[in-house]
């Protein structure tokens, strides 16, 4: 079954992926949602947040992966525009068996 | 060389994963086996499993990875048909480099 | 926005990520880069590295993702060819939105 996989970056201090993961369960039932907790990471400010920097050891990167129907993926994705910053979204098309 | 990466979707409490892994690693000898655990995650069933949540603390998602020729994976991955859950493994393709 | 997502496998041991990650970050300024630490793998010689074992627990395998334009990404991955041994990149597509 072809599928699209989303990867959305985020990091823990800002409660975005708290409200993400509650969408995604609550409301939009999508299939396979896994959360990673990276150890260092940076996005497009450069800013580095690390496991081994004290003040950013807990605003650490964090990654919301699911799966779903290409056209579920992309009607989610939309729903979530509000709470998700612009190119924080990777997706890709995988099988599923 | 392209190769194609599978990733499987299970949690701790079924001890899925080190049985999986054992196969990977004794009988397939596949390249490059990674297996990461989630902080939060739910499948079909809707159940959240979370590091939050005390009671699914040691039941947490867990996702092995590896990549080999896609011939070897498609292989490997028939024989774990009996141990993985259907719709539990995605498949894409990659370079290796 | 057609990126190209690296995904570079290592283990903690040999302090390789800590190279990679402070060329990536001071030198190329990639967007996007996150630093996984796995809890199992193996690679080519079949070493198992686990948080299982003990004296593997400090030499986990560790994952360096970033994306970036697939240009950038190519001429990134080349000035990392000295650090990071052949046969532990992967690269493939992705939509960035």
């Amino acid at each position: 079954m072809n599928v699209t996989v989303a990867r959305i970056y985020v990091t823990e201090g800002k409660h975005i992926y708290e409200k993400v993961f509650k969408r995604l369960h609550d409301q939009h039932k999508v299939n396979g949602v896994t959360v990673f907790r990276g150890i260092s990471g940076f996005g497009r400010s450069g800013e580095t947040h690390s496991s081994e920097l004290l003040d950013m050891s807990f605003d650490l990167p964090v990654v919301i992966e699911f799966f779903d129907a290409d056209e579920k993926v992309q009607e989610v994705l939309q729903t979530l525009e509000d709470i998700i910053p612009q190119c924080h979204v990777l997706t890709f098309a995988a099988q599923l068996s």
